[in-house]
């Protein structure tokens, strides 16, 4: 590589402008490190004249990025739009397409286009990188494919999503409903003011569950339909209720091999107290990975916000000034095969109902016939009686129960007329 | 690089006939990763007959491992004698004299002579790699020179020593005495038997502190005499009253930036038994690093043994095969400084005292009034008689003490004849 190198920047939203700051004002300490001179020679955005917490050179802006190909001469593009599709997908191809070098946090992208990006960044033999786009502040893509590239790995877990996590912790503390809780998060920047709903409904972990699959597995990206559950539904009754068995609601995102199937899902778990998992508390992420020889390895740090992103994108930065040409996902993408996927429905956890019932004779048996009948055996039952409006709370912790059978009893549930309210299900973790 | 690579592997202890195993039965995988035909072409070991967990090729073994220079041409040597000097040394630069890549998991000899031999390997063009070196099954070396790259690091600490943590646990656990389960962790393999004192003493989490300090504030290895303490004087009574606090006592290894100044200790600490660090226990090692902007990231997992270790190996391995030359330690070594040295008199810490004495009138006061001269400030004093013997166990916790007062006040303690016992001094830990 040669010692000057190019940088253009596309997308100068919080992460884009803190980086191009980042860059600035760290000029010399990576050419200490890496023998490399680094410019930033172009830089776009949708609003050139936007306010920005730093300012920029508006002598490299362009108001259209794809003319940057054509006017400049650059070795590595940095993409920081965020969409799946689209402008991020066009520009990221456009470059690699050029032999430049890709660098990007964008996981919606990623978890998508992977697999195509991939192929197209080894044809064009430049890096693709995208440390950024899972849990800004752990170094978990590295870690997988350089740290721990030799061993087996058979399980990742873990909390990806900071603004779902602040939300349950938040609750938890202040004992206030998920709406106000969403509303506080909104107002601190930990949640998106026009859309949050791809952080709560659980798209936004499992984007990053299937880029991790891919790379611990050594497989194509997953296209199938996965067990996506979000934190929407959770009320703080919930939340008090699993207090008092000893347990934390946490999202959590999961993927594993069974029977040499990937099995890959996101859904609120309610975890024991006491367990590491249930103690990263806030916007703290955190990732659990069993392999051989390493055995269990956990990794936490902040999730999100300019700062960590844009320690993870230099460090692709770095990566790249550093190094050879490597495959994006560890492996060249001819022996990526595509996944196996385990069958949800066959899978089994323990699991918590809470069902609002009215108070009357005969409900209650009902209730535990037809977990009777789905072959769900109860491991607790509490009854919370309302004298006042005649409704009780029944909670109900069963053994492992079959997936499919506990959503068939679920839908029942919700058909039943002297069930008031939405029935709740949240699976237990170990 | 070239294609096919030779390796040399000296030293076929634990750590040293499972890597063997390993890269015998990963070649093929290694291949598809980096694309390079790995080779073991020659071994040595003090002893060829020894029986050993894997069975060795003893037509490429060597009893005087200076003659495979001579007899073999090879591109790699991993060193897995493990001494700080003699042989190690000797071999690691007789390597690198002749341009062979080095991989050690000698953290004795990196801490004493890592400067020197990053000089030898950044001369001859080659690498060295010494991942393995710090918590074999956590990647905190790579992590900080590439991951956390740009990152202003001001402090690290951890748990780094297996065998301490394992023993302090257990001690908790069996509500048994330092000597019976140190014994029971040499049964196990966790301490060694002939010679466990560099575990015990801190030593060897030192030597870990060092090298993490030189790579986290890139300056060279600091050669002054450093606060070490080992947990060979802690008593299961300790364990107890700490317990009752709602403390734990951990061995911490911590290295931070105070007035632009290094402070790296090693000694026993109590720490909050709900804090993370708190909970992390047996064999586990963890590492907590504070840095800007990626702030507070944790990395956990198991300290030793030949599984983690050797997939540290493994993956200096990978960086050498599918890399460029890099610095051994992230930058160049005309570039990493001598670090000033912050004065250990000059810190402060809230303190613990377990001093047994005499139950007699004026005992108490004297202590509280050598406090006083010494501007140590009483939080919380606990007075636990024993009307047999005619003896008490003082406990004192401290506001906030100067190092060097607390030292001071632990001698004439020890000088005292009203305290019976040698006095126990375990500094809190935030």
């Amino acid at each position: 590589m040669k010692k000057n190198i190019n940088i253009a920047l596309v997308g100068l939203g919080q992460i884009g402008i803190y980086l191009y700051n980042e860059i600035y004002i760290k000029k010399s300490e990576i050419e200490k490190k890496t023998g490399k001179k680094i410019k930033i020679v172009a830089i776009s955005a949708k609003n050139k004249n936007k306010k920005r917490k730093f300012k920029i050179n508006k002598n490299i802006f362009f108001s259209n990025p794809f003319n940057i190909f054509k006017e400049k001469k650059i070795d590595i593009l940095i993409e920081s739009i965020g969409l799946s599709d689209g402008i991020s997908k066009k520009i990221i191809e456009t470059a690699l397409r050029n032999k430049i070098h890709v660098i990007t946090p964008n996981k919606a992208l990623i978890s998508k286009h992977g697999d195509k990006l991939s192929q197209l960044a080894e044809i064009n033999r430049v890096n693709l990188e995208f440390e950024a786009s899972v849990a800004g502040g752990i170094p978990i893509i590295r870690t997988i494919k350089e740290s721990f590239a030799t061993n087996k790995i058979t399980k990742i877990y873990g909390i990806l999503n900071g603004t779902c996590n602040y939300i349950m912790t938040e609750m938890e503390r202040t004992k206030d409903s998920f709406r106000n809780v969403l509303k506080k998060a909104q107002n601190l920047g930990y949640a998106e003011l026009s859309n949050p709903k791809l952080d709560l409904n659980g798209y936004d972990a499992l984007a990053k569950i299937k880029i991790l699959s891919s790379l611990a597995f050594n497989k194509k990206i997953s296209k199938s339909k996965c067990l996506m559950e979000g934190i929407e539904n959770i009320d703080y009754a919930d939340i008090k209720i699993a207090d008092q068995l000893n347990f934390r609601i946490k999202l959590l995102g999961i993927t594993e091999i069974i029977d040499n199937k990937i099995f890959e899902r996101v859904h609120p778990c309610l975890v024991k107290k006491d367990s590491y998992i249930g103690n990263v508390n806030g916007v703290m992420n955190a990732v659990i990975l069993n392999g051989t020889p390493i055995g269990e390895s956990v990794l936490q740090g902040e999730g999100a916000g300019p700062g960590p992103t844009s320690s993870a994108l230099m460090s692709d930065l770095l990566s790249i000034l550093r190094g050879n040409i490597k495959y994006p996902f560890g492996i060249s993408q001819k022996k990526r095969i595509k996944p196996k996927v385990f069958n949800k429905d066959l899978s089994s956890n323990s699991l918590y109902f809470r069902l609002e019932v009215k108070d009357k004779p005969g409900v209650l048996s009902s209730i535990t016939k037809l977990f009777a009948n789905y072959k769900i055996s109860i491991q607790r039952l509490i009854q919370i009686p309302d004298n006042k409006k005649k409704t009780a709370s029944i909670i109900i912790i069963t053994h492992e129960a079959n997936e499919a059978n506990s959503l068939k009893c679920l839908s029942i549930f919700k058909k039943n007329k002297d069930v008031i309210k939405t029935p709740v299900l949240i699976r237990l973790f170990d």
